[in-house]
């Protein structure tokens, strides 16, 4: 057994494992002294320093960290990724910059169908050795939990070969990795104009080969005009849903084509993106308690307005917040730059930013009951930041304030 | 004499030493199989590799570095920043977060007046040991010439302590520091309603007191409704003027008070901020040649609309970028930042935020001629980036891309 007890820190964190909603969205607990009680990586206690010294389990600890009274928060979780790549796409940014739609960069053969290629052109180990580098990066900005979807594979084997390099990143790196399957991410070349057969592809061999390998706990479906239908989604998810998947959908990003309403319709656990979701889809999603990923990111990126987030939250919408990151709308993998965006840009309180960003977007890919808050029970997932509050997470703008990351009670970055 | 060559070098630079206007703004010098010969810290030659190596002097090189195909840029000039303050106020951002405005919390007591009393109260080493803390970070962004104001002093004494402080930075690290004296800052509180007589005391005693010491280039004004007016600004400029100093004015930011006309009549090198600036005043800048040093990480801090840049460039006034780093508007040291925020908020190309944040911003200080630029004769101040091109600086958002800064040939960061 080993014990760590953690004093003088300004402690912040969303409590209890279900998404916090309307009032709720900022709820934070502030423990001005605090202090934690660590063992064999999970919090014993967390509350009011000389509390936490005071308890028998105090006096055997292995080890004594102090804060220096700066703030603590839980790690970042986040819930939603295209980690897994192969190469960058500096030049299709440049061409988006000077006017080129995201949508017509996909059309032309650019876009994911370029990572796609050079996907299926990488070997295992430079995918890893990409993807493993991101995720360190990553957590060095203070993200100790993160969903990575396939999607860059859109065949069975090279779809079944991100999956394998993504558990393998969760092995070998301190990151929690959770795994999606996004077959759904685009029609592949191979299957350009003809994609009720993609769609065929996908229910009748990909989710089965999949399922098998026991290597993905969601299944997620790029919903949009151009890519796949609603009607096309609906008929993926159904069969995901039925072999035990959990559901995603990449809903309403680009135009409102009911894909929040489908989300909630189908019981999944989220719906992403939603720049463009009616107020109908809004009131869906709240109706039905689906979390909302919100990706500031990836808006800024493409130079278009934020999602409704304020809108949502007052609507009673669950929200998270994520990077998106990926090699064409949204190449960041810091939290710490989305929390900067979610504040300025989408107008959250600091507050209702780290309940996002932290016990929201752990419930968003089903780990609420696991990390995404400093409580009894949880993973010792936190971070130590160079401040007095959350707030130096868009105070201090372009400079991340993560200090000191530590992962199941270790210190990791 | 210490002879360097750079070779296998993606070069990016502007050319000349004056500021770029119209459609110059954008006009950068590409040279994808670069190499640059460095002697005793300036440039001796910039070229194809072929060409550089060629030389009779690149034989004679005590050392040879190859970029390895990445991107070199000149190093960053930040020409607006209040860096050298003693105490942060993260408290006050969530304030303004929660809809207190700036000007508000500037007349209850907080906001500049805050930070004068801890600057009063801090010690030399103190305030040395914060500015030159912000300085290396910035230099670590890639910032290799800085601007610094005083104007947390105001009082004589005060005022001198800052700029000899700021003059230590310039000494005591490998950054080019230009100190500007800003005692026209704020009123302090005990000339309250006597903003008058504070502009006597600048006139009669302080300018004269900086002058002797010859310890600031510039003189810098905030005018602004409640700060400074027009007639005050005007009768402290003109005094500077006379006495030999460069003209800054902090103009137009929240109210439109004729601030950039009176830059321009007067022939300061720059107008600074002009968030509110009107048609009127900004073809005063467009007649002039003042540059306008734009600082959108202010605008954001504030949630602010941006400066009209794309308007300020269609006109024909010369644009720089700014930090304007400061414990209250805009907490950051990053020019990465502010370059992605000019980028994706104001909408300026990937060339011309080049141009305003290297040889625009370096002629917003007078330095047109020693930097900016990569170019024969001045000195080899230049960054590697991991990218293929400057657009990375806006393509990876939150993530620095800035791996080697060499400042006159150095490698400092």
């Amino acid at each position: 057994m080993i014990v760590k007890v953690i004093r003088n820190a300004r402690i912040f964190t969303p409590e209890g494992s279900t998404p916090s909603s309307g009032a709720a969205s900022g709820h934070v607990r502030f423990l001005p002294g605090g202090g934690m009680l660590i063992k064999d990586g999970l919090l014993e206690a967390v509350g009011p320093e000389e509390e936490i010294l005071s308890s028998p389990l105090a006096a055997r600890a292995d080890e004594e960290i102090d804060c220096g009274g700066r703030c603590v928060i839980p790690g970042f979780v986040d819930p939603h990724t295209h980690m897994c790549f192969a190469a960058r796409r500096e030049g299709e940014f440049s061409l988006r910059l000077a006017g080129t739609s995201y949508l017509d960069i996909l059309k032309s053969g650019g876009g994911i169908l370029s990572s796609v290629d050079a996907v299926r052109a990488s070997s295992d180990e430079e995918l890893f050795a990409s993807t493993a580098a991101l995720a360190l990066s990553a957590l060095s900005f203070g993200t100790t939990t993160v969903e990575m979807k396939s999607g860059y594979g859109l065949d069975t084997g090279t779809e079944l070969r991100m999956l394998s390099v993504i558990r393998r990143v969760g092995r070998e790196t301190p990151l929690d990795v959770v795994p999606t399957f996004m077959g759904a991410h685009a029609i592949p070349r191979e299957y350009a104009g003809r994609g009720d057969d993609f769609v065929d592809l996908l229910v009748t061999e990909m989710l089965g080969a999949v399922k098998e390998q026991g290597i993905a706990l969601f299944c997620d479906v790029f919903c949009e005009t151009g890519v796949f239908s609603i009607e096309q989604t609906r008929r993926i998810l159904l069969k995901a849903k039925e072999m035990g998947f959990g559901l995603k959908v990449h809903a309403d990003e680009v135009h409102d084509t009911g894909g929040a309403a489908l989300a909630a319709e189908l019981g999944a656990v989220s719906a992403e993106h939603l720049l463009a979701a009616s107020d109908q889809g809004i009131a869906a999603l709240a109706a039905s308690g689906t979390v909302a990923i919100l990706l500031p990111a990836t808006a800024w990126s493409l130079r278009k307005p934020f999602a409704r987030a304020r809108y949502m939250i007052d609507q009673g919408v669950p929200v998270a917040l994520a990077t998106d990151c990926n090699p064409g709308s949204s190449f960041t993998e810091s939290m710490p730059y989305v929390f900067g965006l979610a504040v300025l840009g989408m107008g959250l309180t600091v507050e209702e930013a780290l309940v996002a960003s932290t016990k929201n977007s752990a419930c968003g890919i089903g780990r609420g009951d696991l990390c995404g808050t400093l409580e009894r029970g949880k993973q010792a997932d936190f971070l130590v930041l160079d401040g007095e509050t959350p707030a130096i997470l868009a105070y201090h703008g372009g400079v991340s304030p993560v200090e000191e990351v530590y992962k199941k009670g270790e210190l990791v970055a």
